[in-house]
């Protein structure tokens, strides 16, 4: 931690600031400045943010940290890539993965249609939501341990992995009987209660990051994962929220190098809600495979108007098969595949 | 809702669109304009999105719902103000209510100071945290049960009714038993599953405003505790995410008229989150009351610079009673006392 | 500054980077911690960027600077506030400064009768704008010299001193003959040219905030025109650009504290632009002087439905006069008048 | 535009706004809905703001416009893709075009280098900054006239075009006399004086986004020069201001799938400024690339951490030929080469 003073700082007080960084474990290096005195305080400071209770003296102007407070997350602690095995899908490894299916389990009949399909265009995760986070308490909240068990029959059907939200702790044993991989949704990013708990499944985990959430804590989010002892953490990108209204959410491409710099933890992207319009997918789809994803999830749906929720953003089968074989090519441009 | 149909739509695009409108219950109103033609579909459409898969239909520009998607929080169906009783306190009534304590319960000795203190200065409600959602792992977690026993002594000690954060579902009857308002916090606004839950208990819930969290989706997720048959909401705005980082966060004062613009519910504000330093909060608390807030929540700490958690933005035992008779003499200007 | 190595880093590269350090000016100090070594580089670094190029070497990971880069707007080098006497009045002492007029000057008719009424209201300064900075070119662009003309003669007829917006260099002359505060709209407020040659004229600068200006840059902004010898400023808040649509702008009022602390120069809130919606003037007017602001300035107009620009944002002259009231019992509650 | 009614509106009101509506040259559709009127104001109302006036009535909740604002702009007017050429090089064509360079002209050996050096690794036209908009008056200001004559000579030494920023209207004759393209940086987006001066030129202008421009109002500025007489606009994505502060800014690359479909006019990218981080921007790059853009604008520098601006974002020489290299790989594998 870096302490700055305030200009006018007396001798009294810069030791009464060291005194108290010593209290807490840390070792001072006072640096006197022609304007300001700084002191550094040496020590392992990740996680610890008791130091930034030395604002609230009236002589100190900041107190910034220097490290990165996650640790289990990080590239220094961990230099290869992390891989994470799903059936026989390698996530984080070479070849990119493409995840896609509806965004609600609906039905029987259009859930088996979706697997096929995507699975035929070259998919290799199903993806669908049985437990539907809902903005509004009116909309389609999803058909719950029924969507699950659709999920599990298409998963047989199609022998594809399956990846579906959980939303609270009570129902985590339900959804993992059902499914492969457990979406902790943007909204649930910092609920860490189910963080702990999803934590102690060692299942893997696609933590999406919220709408609001700087990468600093999104790998905070994971470090909740990892070091519940959990290493089968999957970051998933899907758009943050700015001033722009041309897209629903401002799908942040820029966090793929920044994660793949600080972590090494698989990221994959979700051009689906990041952009909320087909019309946008195919682009930000390939975008995020030369940017350096490890894998994309998608919405498809047989037919997006008459979806039961995020229509507007669902690709109509044939368009997804297109969109494949558009990212096989940029993946190999890239050599990832 | 209106939807704006792509110029060069065709009469058979039309026809569609307005058939597709009927079956899903509402009826399509057509304007053909010189370089559009906009169907207007009427029919209550609060909290139904699923109009918005039309977008999905190339023929189809964009979808734009004209009412408000909530229902029980909104003014139009309740014109008075709401107003929340909590032992002798009344929220949302002509008096601005003050709660004050520390970030987090610390120590047996430290709450009950704090709260002493806090009530003789003229706080009228007692907060602190046992649960605490901390974005690190490795950060002080709060005293959990604990805690909520020595809230509960406080209470008993002062008088004073205490409002405290449930982070997960499986606590609310522990904390229900030991406090009188439930804190959803901000990470936890479209926690879905916890309003739910919250809902069933019909206690008074102090409902954060998420970080990113608009104006309108809070008043969703105030909807899910109205429509769960829980009347007793208390709004807290309590700064949102910008570019601007001189504060933690920017308070958004605007939040208040537009809150009472478009909701009955009283509204709370936070300075202290909402600024993330101790020297910006008196001036905001002020500027709270001015623009109309029902109440203010201020952390408070005999020892700021020792605190566990947030101390760089608690106010000391003497700030906060000075705090407290300027927000009396500018809640009388604005004949609020 | 300080500059965090990677961790890693060899002994020759802390030396090397401590020799570019000495080689640019600054003395360096070295902390070696358990994971980092991190290097203060002391000197005056105020608005030295130079130093940041640092961060391209391989083995440095981040270059932060310790002081705030600008000086003569800091209150470090000029404790005591700045006050700005125009006419009779005088921005940034005790009483707060209500400006106030229409938009867009529109006619003869219109600014004449405005400035009459804002007067009698309580008023102490008239705005309108004759050069209109407008998104589109489409909209109406102001009468320009024209409109300077009539403004001139309000202030002839009411004794009340001008602010006005200039949008080039070569119209400051003309807008300078004219009026008695240049304004410098949000848009223009990284125009480094246009500020230079302000700072020129010696006149008092009305200095909106951009809408995405972090205070930092702001201030920045401010220091080009008191370097460039006027002392003469007035800051504006006017709203920020944030992901809430429910107003148009989000009115930081954080920003009047922040500025309070860190420098000496008056600050006056928009609450007309903040809000965009005349709704939500009143109650953020009041929030402003709450929060410490030196003044105000307020769009009013006769007949707001007709305006040619900002019609929604407008105040009608009688809900303005009850207005400038209310601010005058916050304002006592506050100390300021 | 759709004009929305409060509740309860009395059919006098109705009439009223009908009758103003009319007043200003549109027809009114009024539709009757179960809890509000809606009605649709027929008629050309691109970039025509006045009926949003209408939202100062008492009655009126919201006006909200149909009809995109820009025309000339506007893929509706021009179906096919402009294509913009400078010397043998043709923007918004099939290949897409690299421009690099260095921020600043720093002296002649620096930019001969870097243009000799930029060329060699298929660069097409070079970037460099003469005239340079600063955040502090303390930072070095760029080179001027002698900047812009060490630019000439590189584009005399290499054949490549040159693109350098201007700042004001008085510096267009010069900067044009020795440039090709003139640029509008980011912080002039919305300085409508300077790009209606520019539109008479006629010379090709790439118009950066500001960092809070909205992509609807970037389109906007972009009509100021094409309704002023110059076709020749390429726009230029350069990141927006968000939260997050892993970068710099966040480069938006939706906006170049929004802009394809929105508009007919050219995109090309800068991932430079867009990340901050030479580290990060080979991905960007790249993802640019694949996302659509016809245009990459790269900073090149020999020594950056020597760099008298931007450094930090600055690619040496040989790491930006190994760009191109994968650049090209990308452009192929989505046919843009």
């Amino acid at each position: 931690m870096i302490i700055v003073l305030k200009s006018g700082s007396t001798d009294a007080e810069v030791e009464e600031v060291c005194h108290r960084i010593a209290a807490m474990g840390y070792t001072p290096h006072t640096i006197r400045g022609e304007l300001r005195t700084v002191i550094g305080a040496v020590g392992d400071d990740r996680g610890k943010e008791r130091l930034r209770a030395l604002e609230s003296l009236e002589c100190v102007e900041s107190v910034t940290p220097i490290l990165q407070p996650f640790k289990l997350a990080s590239r220094e602690v961990r230099r290869a890539n992390t891989t994470i095995a799903v059936g026989d899908v390698s996530i984080g490894d070479r070849k990119v993965v493409v995840m896609a299916g509806p965004c609600s389990v609906e039905s029987r009949a259009q859930v088996l249609e979706v697997a096929e399909r995507v699975k035929a265009a070259g998919a290799s995760v199903l993806r669908g939501g049985a437990f539907k986070p809902r903005t509004s308490p009116y909309s389609f909240q999803g058909l719950e341990e029924e969507g699950l068990k659709l999920l599990d029959e298409a998963r047989r059907e199609t022998g594809l992995p399956v990846v579906t939200e959980v939303m609270e702790t009570e129902k985590i044993e339900v959804v993992a009987a059902h499914s492969d991989i457990l979406q902790i949704g943007a909204r649930n990013v910092q609920n860490f209660s189910l963080l702990r708990r999803v934590a102690e499944t060692r299942r893997p985990v696609l933590l999406k990051r919220g709408m609001s959430t700087s990468i600093q804590e999104w790998l905070l989010s994971a470090e909740y994962i990892l070091s519940g002892g959990n290493p089968n953490v999957i970051l998933c990108e899907r758009g943050i929220r700015t001033f722009e209204t041309a897209t629903r959410f401002t799908l942040d491409l820029n966090a793929v190098p920044v994660i793949k710099k600080l972590s090494h933890l698989p990221v994959v992207v979700d051009p689906s809600h990041g952009t909320g319009h087909w019309e946008y997918v195919e682009s930000m789809a390939l975008a995020a495979v030369a940017a350096g994803a490890d894998g994309l999830i998608i919405e498809v749906h047989p037919k997006p108007e008459e979806a039961l929720s995020d229509g507007a953003q669902s690709l109509r089968p044939e368009k997804f098969a297109q969109l494949v074989r558009e990212v096989l090519r940029v993946a190999e441009a890239v050599g990832r595949c």
